[in-house]
């Protein structure tokens, strides 16, 4: 195996462990232990442990962006609503990891922080991809950096109703609580 | 002085400086050198580091949660935006201290989350003592625990759409920017 087939495979497993394991929980030593390889040669391959964080951080990131990826939905509400669903099921499934990511963004690991901020920045750009502005006009919403701005909003109170949803679901089901957040999207972008 | 109005003249000074400094610049020895009184005597009062920074929180939170105290506004709305504005300015006085805050809450300083959660909740709660059931219907809004996840997120993303506008206004005045944010409540509440 080469070692940039190693590296990646070193890099798929720490983002494995790192759904069920806190970013301070996921040490090199964990990783050398569970890949039954040396410490040593880890380093070798991740240089340090802050080095290492960012690097499974930043795989984390990639795999969030890449299962929101839109389908083949011709409604684009519809479609919004799968994609949060992905999201959802992502945010579900790597809760301990995800939180410590969220938290560590949030409380001032830069490097952290920045690849958070890129990840979040990808999936709202994304929207106004999908939705250029003859979809966008349809919609009665004209593209503005004031709209850029409330929809960047949008995407802060989605992450944080997805987070409370999952510690306490206020009577919500999955398919309602998507339906209200992909719907808020053009309710604020219309809201006069 | 007595040594509850001493250590009140303390807090109000420890408040005041945090506006311009992050949680972390504000140690127990600045507050003694801007009081110009002895460390000692400021342990006397405050335990140690972390007791000073919850005590000057607390303080900052509960001044947040006054100036925003409504006024006396027949318009909901206009209630509302006037409420945002006050969070707002105080956000843009205090900003060094304030996105220290937030930044430690989300960060992992329990304490710290505890407080700013209780002021979050106190804001958020407000909107449903000003506006109780019968202006609700008016509106067309039925309250129900769904709801209350949902305006819970724009309290969310108010804080974020504030802490990005002041970065770069995109655009936006203080006037659009606050009218965005409390037609964007109902939009959100009333969006099917």
């Amino acid at each position: 195996m080469s070692p940039e087939s190693r590296r990646e495979q070193l890099l798929e497993l720490g983002t494995q462990l790192l759904s069920t394991r806190t970013l301070e929980e996921l040490s090199i030593e964990v990783l050398a232990e569970e890949a039954g390889i040396s410490r040593g040669l880890l380093y070798h391959y991740f240089g340090n442990k802050q080095e290492f964080h960012v690097a499974v951080v930043r795989r984390a990131v990639e795999q969030l962006v890449a299962i929101t990826a839109p389908r083949d939905i011709a409604d684009p509400l519809e479609q919004l609503a799968v994609s949060i669903g992905a999201y959802l099921d992502y945010v579900v499934e790597n809760h301990t990891g995800y939180v410590s990511l969220v938290r560590a963004a949030a409380g001032g690991n830069e490097e952290v922080r920045t690849i958070y901020e890129e990840g979040r920045r990808a999936l709202i750009d994304r929207i106004f991809e999908i939705n250029g502005p003859e979809q966008l006009a349809q919609l009665g919403i004209e593209d503005s950096p004031g709209l850029r701005l409330m929809v960047d909003g949008w995407g802060a109170m989605t992450e944080s109703v997805i987070l409370a949803w999952i510690e306490d679901p206020h009577g919500l089901s999955r398919e309602d609580l998507l339906h209200r957040l992909a719907v808020a999207l053009p309710a604020i972008a219309l809201a006069r």
